[in-house]
């Protein structure tokens, strides 16, 4: 049985949402158990009438909420019985052997770091958020955003988790990694991507292809792409940002007037084929990559569906051991930088 | 007249597109007179058995070209007789009042500067493309690419150009300003973007409203987005690769069977609308600002049309006095910088 704990109370649309995403993944996985963590009297009201398997659910009651608005450290350490915080010490204590929440980024990262804990060997966890690309595939785009200011060294761990994770869960055989930048040419960038392009392509451990850039995001030959937190986020939400527009108007013009609904109606495959290859909430929510569990995080404005696959993508890494493949990957890679950095004070390079 | 410098050899389809584009902007605009600089016999097979009105089109005759891979501030010393060095030292010398080129950006940047010269008063010239945003206006992105690191002035400045641009040549009254950041909140980003956020905010005639992020490029409520060259290169390619994984996936739906063909055909409105919508070549070039006259940089895949509408943007600009325009704000810009530091000197603030 894999038991994941589900912060119910996270996210624009929590607890309804949550228990339905919960209660859709309990239906399609027989071989998962959910503690659901907040506010008891709200989750039995909405699991009240729906239909699942009781054995397979456990409520924790909480009675604080951290909002969106609250500063992430004051609040994960002040609200010792907000739902994050007990869903987090519940996984700490095993529990559960991964997490799920909606709720605000900045106190799933500080909980992560400050009850969780990082995995040995990492220096910097990161968020790594999975976008569609033109081959109908993933791109791991990691960070994009949980560390605003970066080196090198944390750019190379980024790669080396995002790599054990595509592995690992998604069955990806030896990742491609590119590194965002504004050029293809290796003197492009600025120091970080100078240096961490160098490192990069001295560490055999990673399957590194190179600098790519912006549109290699969705348009590129590439499964993994690592950026500092900063760059990253440029890159997720321009692309959230073009989506949007190409949702919009489509709606728009297929709304026109009687003729363009029949069409909309006549060209319905197309449009869900469409859609399906541009689907940001089928892709599940970010995995928050360097923790010594399994960690996701969904999007604040999630509904039950995007809940629901947050929820299986989690239960996918405990399956696949990602943290375990993880650990090995990073002492590897950790071995190969101490080596490189020994032979090179000896001399020898 | 309106004179317009074409660079006839600059791109991947030159001189053939580039000639064609030029007769189409010169059949459309009776106030237009081109020189198109380039190898002279190439150019009078292009524009042989074509209708144009010979008296407002001159043609120069260069015999070498400057290629995408060459050396750009190499390339622009040594080859004296490319075309794009004898365009610029046209439009130097003032017969012309603006030029076009769909050549090599590097080329082109180091040219600009080189042998046209800065705007007094601008600490860094810079690339601004025009985005298709939401509202079916246009967002102008500057800096794309010219200036990879930056000081908060220099984005101070690119405010300031941009605004002009727009205003100027675009008629938008008082452009927002953004700064793109990764998140609203006045602590966000790099030390760099902290300091530009604290400049933007105090410099009133900037119209600045903030921070924003890489989703606001095509779905935001601003007309201008600030950024460095490195970030602002990030945001264009992402929205650039987004765009193109939508068309591909389009094209491959709608051609899918014979039944989905029929629906592209019943649906011909929608998809040109939509098409329209997110239309980058439309847009025209990135103009580049910053230099003592208008200048346009094409994209070097550019074709007959995408280059026409450079040619027109350019002219444009050069009917507007974008560079007039734009000195007395930068001009302004500076006198209030210079003053608030002398109060910061005196300890007034």
């Amino acid at each position: 049985m894999t038991k994941i704990v589900i912060d119910a109370m996270g996210g624009d649309f929590a607890p309804q949402q949550q228990v339905q995403g919960a209660i859709d993944a309990l239906n399609a996985d027989k071989n998962l158990y959910l503690i659901l963590v907040g506010d008891e009297a709200q989750i039995t009201r909405e699991l009240s009438g729906k239909k699942y398997d009781e054995s397979r659910l456990e409520i924790v009651h909480t009675t604080e909420v951290i909002s969106m608005e609250e500063i992430p450290t004051k609040a994960v350490k002040t609200k010792k019985d907000s739902s994050l915080v007990v869903a987090f010490r519940l996984l700490k204590e095993g529990k559960a052997d991964g997490l799920v929440s909606s709720g605000s980024t900045g106190a799933v990262l500080t909980a992560g770091v400050l009850i969780l804990g990082r995995l040995k060997g990492v220096s910097r966890p990161a968020l790594c958020p999975i976008i569609p690309n033109h081959r109908g595939e993933n791109t791991f785009l990691c960070d994009c955003g949980a560390n605003v200011e970066c080196k090198p060294v944390n750019l190379l761990h980024f790669a080396v988790m995002a790599s054990a994770y595509a592995e690992a869960v998604y069955g990806v055989k030896n990742p491609k990694v590119g590194l965002l930048n504004n050029g293809t040419e290796e003197h492009k960038g600025l120091a970080l991507q100078q240096e961490t392009n160098a490192l990069l392509a001295n560490t055999p451990c990673v399957n590194y292809v190179g600098n790519v850039e912006g549109r290699d995001l969705m348009f590129g030959d590439i499964d993994v792409m690592v950026a500092d937190g900063f760059t990253g986020n440029i890159a997720m939400k321009s692309v959230e940002g073009c989506g949007k527009l190409v949702s919009t108007v489509l709606k728009k013009e297929y709304k026109r007037n009687l003729w363009t609904k029949i069409c909309a109606l006549l060209s319905g495959s197309v449009i869900k084929n469409f859609k399906n290859a541009l689907d940001y909430e089928g892709k599940g929510g970010a995995m928050f990559l360097g923790l010594s569990k399994a960690v996701v995080k969904g999007h604040g404005n999630s509904k039950a569906y995007a809940f629901s696959v947050c929820i299986k993508q989690a239960a996918e890494a405990v399956r696949g051991d990602m943290v375990g493949k993880m650990k090995t990957m990073i002492d590897e890679t950790n071995d190969e930088i101490a080596k490189t950095s020994a032979n090179t004070e000896n001399g020898e390079e």
